[in-house]
């Protein structure tokens, strides 16, 4: 089934900038970002729980913020993409 | 049905700037924020390619993104919210 997975993490300090690369990290093990704080999961119900456990245990649940939007095994009609999917991925370093 | 749109706005330039605020008002016109750019949308299928038109001609193709998820009329268990909903709105003026 496909997954939405969508964060907002406070990075105003070091360690929600840290969190916000666990979170992004975490969530590629599952899918691929479209959107720099949104992804695409393919995952089976077991793999979901996990991926929740693992992101609920990084984030903070006082200062973050974390969406699961599960459009089921029949999602192609569902989603639709417009404009650049060029993500700039913030949370690794920019090298010049 | 509910209708989930995420954005990512070039914010580089003031026309970016310009833009995010105009995408987010479109969405403010059809839904509520849950997080900073994300907005759950209560539409029919009308008020949908309405939004999705107005949408479409405010952003730019070459260096925003749009994604809509289509969750249906039946969402209430395919939709789970963690943390803070606390948004920052960062698209309106913050006064000290």
């Amino acid at each position: 089934m496909l997954v939405i997975v969508s964060y907002d993490v406070n990075t105003e300090d070091p360690t929600g900038r840290r969190r916000l690369r666990h979170v992004a990290k975490i969530c590629k093990d599952y899918g691929q970002r479209i959107q720099k704080s949104v992804f695409e999961c393919n995952v089976d119900s077991t793999k979901l729980t996990v991926l929740k456990q693992r992101l609920l245990a990084e984030y903070d649940e006082d200062t973050d913020s974390l969406c699961f939007f599960n459009l089921g095994n029949k999602y192609q009609n569902k989603v639709s993409h417009y404009g650049s999917n060029s993500v700039v991925n913030l949370d690794e370093p920019v090298i010049f």
